[in-house]
């Protein structure tokens, strides 16, 4: 991790401003409750698990203001509708509250950057417990490719950037790329955000051979036998097994069963979400068209933007979608690899 | 059809650059046989009816040069290596061969634009009946829909601008259009080239109620009960069903089918190839990575491109992917509506 995403300064925090990236690296102090909300609201911090502690940060900053049970409420109010549908926010909110309700308001500050700091060392060895497990699904894939590399598709990024640690999707790549093992990435661009050229980046920067391309051309790459696994991060795992994470996931998950290509997501255990039945109960968030309409990206050597449409043009711009149980081959987790339909076992640690 | 997308003009021809849509209308001049061969290339025009089109007047304008034997072969072969997915090029080719090759060179130049003029009045009457075919099923939509309107999602572009008519897979939605029929269109932006905005821009044109979504999108709409049916052009149709069109489409029919949504293609009979016997068979074309590394759209009221990713990136550009026929609800020719299983007899003009 050549960048961290996210840690404390002083009395504020620091932010790697991922709406810069992959063209050029920026930071963003954070110093009250309203600049968290807006940074993770601007997706300058994304990823359900950064999402998560960023949150936790937020309110810690709240509380360093005033840290009144009125200001607590608001703090977790605030912070609890900046986004929808990763429940990692919504649990990181749980455990500040859980934390600092009995307090004396006193206690507060010091308590909720404590627990902030918990929060941040958990993700940290959730990543790497995640690594080790899927290590062991791109073992079995690379058993049956003998000495080819190992081709995985991803989508999205559930990679460092996304986490406080090594990622989730991409946790077992980075582990099979220190254990030796040859892979190769399939990078699909994810619009409309592009957030695959974050993960372009990240595997650029440690040398992990990887092809990005057109989110269209994934049905190909596994129809012709190109992809020997795909691994995708989650923003909620409903109890029952189906999976919200970024739009498009579920189009290369029916693409994999289709051509027999095994399918998993990576996520902390945070990420179930077993409050909700399943996935027709998960709240999926609209973004604003101009995010199609629009395109970031370098010109003439400095950050621009582009638009394709008119403002004119009637755009719909979900920003998840729900990949069923059905399509899953399991989900890895800290506590390790679990089919679909075991999840409230997994849930309890029991995993495994 | 507020332009027309290739016409004779004296001693030549004009096309619509296509390139330069939806920002700038913007024509080209075609007076030799190169000028034909790269502007198929450059996907000035595209689309297979209007590709193959676009290779006929090839020949006339190589014929005006020379008509000679060797010049023919020539014009043929430069042209036939154009682009190798779409059939309808080497149908036309073969179509103008088969005029000219047993004439007298003097003869050529008059017979090849002849040739031309007949291939152009043909697709339209092409597009005209698969026009009034695709309406029988957008009407069965609307009867299960009552009043509200039918919403049906296309691919790429597939309508006036791919071809000298009202299009293949929008000619339906044209004529619903005429019909009084309410309907929304769901758009994809189809990466990376975009032709989605050459629908959009075709579609607002025409005041047909549409909506422009990224391509991952697709997966969730379906799911979600929002789309009535998804109807798409084709490349190459093989003789056993299996239909090669814009990368993508395969994704959309995998979640049609997995949403019970009907998956219709819309060619002209010219795009079925009876010699190639599946999918399999049909070439893909790989084109420049830069074309997934740069986008174009408007700065500033200007047309401009920008970059999302570097030369150092590594990128595969697969053009097109396969639909495999068992995802096919029907194919919608001029001849009439066919299930794909059936071709062979489609091909001879006996459907229906």
């Amino acid at each position: 991790m050549p960048h961290k995403t996210l840690y404390r300064d002083r009395d504020g925090a620091v932010i790697l401003d991922q709406t810069q990236l992959p063209y050029r690296v920026a930071h963003r102090r954070l110093e009250r409750l309203e600049d968290a909300a807006d940074a993770i609201r601007r997706m300058q911090v994304r990823g359900a698990p950064l999402i998560g502690a960023t949150a936790a940060c937020g309110v810690a900053l709240a509380m360093q203001a005033d840290a009144g049970d009125a200001a607590l409420a608001q703090a977790l109010a605030v912070l609890g509708e900046t986004r929808p549908t990763a429940v990692n926010l919504h649990w990181a909110l749980a455990r500040m509250r859980a934390a600092l309700a009995a307090l004396p308001a006193a206690d507060r500050v010091g308590r909720a950057w404590s627990e902030f700091d918990a929060i941040c060392a958990e993700d940290i060895a959730t990543n790497a417990a995640i690594g080790r497990h899927g290590l062991e699904l791109i073992g079995r894939a690379a058993a049956r490719r003998g000495d080819r590399p190992v081709r995985v598709m991803t989508h999205c990024n559930a990679g460092w950037l996304a986490t406080l640690g090594h990622g989730t999707a991409l946790a077992p790549i980075y582990a099979a790329r220190r254990a030796g093992m040859p892979l190769e990435v399939w990078v699909s661009e994810t619009r409309p955000r592009n957030q695959g050229l974050l993960t372009s980046w990240e595997l650029r920067e440690d040398g992990v051979a990887h092809r990005l391309i057109a989110d269209n051309a994934a049905g190909l790459l596994l129809a012709r036998g190109e992809v020997d696994l795909v691994i995708t991060g989650a923003d909620r795992v409903a109890a029952n097994g189906d999976t919200a994470n970024k739009v498009g996931t579920y189009l290369k998950a029916l693409a994999a069963r289709d051509n027999g290509v095994p399918f998993y997501v990576a996520a902390p255990r945070s990420t179930i979400d077993l409050a909700c039945p399943s996935g027709a109960d998960i709240p999926i968030e609209e973004r604003d068209g101009d995010e199609v309409r629009h395109l970031h990206g370098m010109r003439g050597g400095v950050p621009d933007a582009i638009a394709i449409a008119s403002p004119e043009v009637a755009v719909a711009n979900p920003a998840f979608d729900v990949t069923p149980a059905r399509l899953i081959s399991a989900i890895v987790t800290e506590t390790g690899i679990t089919p679909p339909d075991r999840l409230a076992e997994a849930a309890e640690g029991k995993a495994r």
